[in-house]
């Protein structure tokens, strides 16, 4: 590959000899030099860090160790690449047997705009001798707005004598099989061997009133705790000899948004051809220093009735409050209230409130609840001007 | 007919006349005679009474009018009768939809010889980050004695991080397969928002007690409530870290017919190679003059806790008492009572008496549990020698 006459000898001669080259490259000082210029760059290019080296070579990923990099920058890493292919070792817990069931009560909440989530409402009515009253509770009933496929009806009977337990399926027999049935009903059946007469006159007197309140205490909670469902959201008490309601009344009740809500009970009585629209509930309260002065001197076991001469309490009520010719949604906070019509948020009851068959804080059954309700720290409201009537029971309240 | 040779005539002369005769029976004073005879044995005929009468007519019924006689005397007098036809005006009223339902609680007993009544029990079981006590939980539950068929679990799993739902259904899932299944299992999930610690050290500080009771106190309720159903005799509360318990419990406990009983809860504990057997539960307990007269000065709000420095309540703990060497059926009656393990006639949990998550005359959860159940008239025991073995929580409790 040499240019024509030119031999290697020649070559040899023009270039500085071999030897030559060996002495300089050989010499201490050369080795030297290049020993120390490699060190200067190795020890540079050591102290500028990874960081300027990953700068520069920014394509091979976050600046963390593998262990640290979390699940999505991992996913961007390995974005280009291959489909991913993902191994759960987490085989799923297929329950196969009937006997396990699951109830999320987290999901269950009740809401001012209950209808739409589809809320359920538990409409719970302790029966005694009252075949008299169903035909009437029913027609007030079947008319509620509140969607009825959302409603479950329960019923207790108990020591009753008359044929309300026919008279009851029959009037659920019907409204079960016509055009806008509820979505459940039960019947529960508990007698608490109760011989006490229940006629007015002996019913509302003084010494009576402790046992019998306690009595009825015991008999919503039977009532109550049969029929409560994981998946209820609202419990509606409703009295059977309620003449006269609004239709929207659940409805109503639920935009207050309130943990226990109660309307003012009122009943009419015709006298000389005008209605006197009498006062009925005095049970709904608001607490007096004078009452609670009372309370703390009584024994624990006694029940303090409302409207005795027996006890002066000095309470102020919600029955001699209001007006239904004034806006219906007026709310006052109440101490005690009454059992004719009260709505309440599913979770107060689940909580463990509930109506006391003793004495809670010398309060017994719905005023007792009321008593333990506020305990709790919840919400215990009533509506002056809105107006539930009662039937006229022609008696003399010893409340009056 | 008369013999030969004797003509009328001659019998006629040898015989008075006629009217001799007729004028011996026409006499006046003879016809008084017999008109009196035959008055007399009218009259005593008359006065011997109707009971004589039946006594030789004893073939025409009871002596009793037709409207006065029983359904039984009346089938016997007309038991020789032709065959009976029997009219039942009384339509049976059949109820042919499914949506309406019948729960007969009369019939829901709770005896000492519960088995044999085939009553009902319902173990209930709270659960917070629980999957490392699960295994024993289930080998302890799984050997008791008391029929499985009659026996119905539920767990509230509430606020959990850890994998307490998997292993637990992983657990049941092997027992309802099983040999001796239950009757059911309900699995309830609600959290409650507790973020607090539940760290031995934090959960045992006194400020932290109220808080801490009121929330399990309503965590129980909400477990009770969505799993106790009508059928339910009894209730057995048993806690998921108990390590040694008799597999009789149930009927033992049964066998007393107590409202509201509980054993005594201990703890092993090795030290230098023997067992101290410590003393658990201080929850159980007996009211003291001077608790009663702290718990008066004290706001209703507050909740005791027990053992703590800052309030001295001089109370007597079960506890301290008894030893699993004596008689186990010894009885005390308690005033406060712990959760460990409480066996509850299913009939208190429905007359309203349930865990307090607020305070209840100063206490909340089981012990205001115990002084409701007592303020309601119900029986609190305990069992000191009774020993139930809980986990050792290597913790220094403030009421050592």
């Amino acid at each position: 590959m040499m240019p024509k006459g030119m031999t290697v000898k020649t070559v040899r001669g023009k270039l500085p000899p071999l030897r030559a080259f060996a002495q300089i490259f050989l010499r201490t000082r050369f080795l030297l030099a290049i020993f120390m210029a490699g060190l200067i760059i190795m020890l540079w290019r050591n102290l500028s860090g990874p960081a300027a080296n990953l700068q520069k070579f920014y394509c091979f990923g976050p600046a963390k160790s593998p262990l640290e990099i979390s699940a999505n920058e991992h996913n961007s890493w390995h974005a280009h690449q291959r489909t991913p292919i993902l191994f759960n070792h987490h085989e799923p817990l297929v329950v196969d047997t009937q006997t396990i069931q699951n109830d999320d009560l987290n999901s269950i909440k009740s809401t001012p705009e209950a209808w739409k989530n589809k809320e359920r409402v538990l409409i719970l009515t302790p029966l005694r001798d009252a075949s008299y009253y169903l035909a009437k509770y029913f027609d007030l009933v079947s008319q509620l707005t509140y969607p009825h496929e959302l409603i479950d009806l329960a019923f207790l009977i108990s020591d009753t004598k008359d044929d309300t337990k026919a008279a009851l399926v029959q009037e659920l027999q019907r409204i079960q099989k016509g055009v806008k049935p509820f979505r459940s009903v039960k019947i529960v059946e508990k007698d608490f061997g109760l011989s006490e007469s229940q006629d007015v006159e002996v019913r509302h007197s003084f010494a009576f009133q402790g046992p019998r309140r306690k009595a009825m205490g015991r008999a919503r909670n039977y009532l109550l705790y049969s029929a409560l469902k994981p998946d209820h959201s609202w419990v509606y008490w409703r009295d059977v000899d309620i003449v006269d309601s609004p239709e929207r009344i659940l409805e109503d009740f639920m935009s207050h948004n309130k943990d226990v809500i109660v309307p003012n009970i009122w009943f009419h009585r015709y006298h000389d051809g005008h209605d006197i629209e009498g006062r009925f509930d005095y049970n709904s309260w608001q607490e007096s220093e004078k009452g609670l002065a009372l309370a703390a001197k009584l024994p624990k076991d006694t029940v303090l009735a409302e409207g005795y001469k027996e006890y002066e309490t000095g309470r102020k009520y919600m029955a001699k409050m209001g007006d239904w010719r004034q806006d219906k949604d007026d709310e006052i906070e109440l101490d005690g209230i009454g059992g004719v019509s009260i709505l309440v948020k599913a979770d107060v009851h689940r909580s463990g409130i509930n109506f006391p068959a003793y004495a809670f804080e010398n309060q017994a059954e719905t005023e007792g609840f009321a008593k333990m309700a506020k305990r709790a720290g919840y919400k215990v409201i009533g509506l002056p001007n809105y107006v539930v009537w009662h039937i006229d029971t022609e008696e003399k309240p010893g409340n009056a």
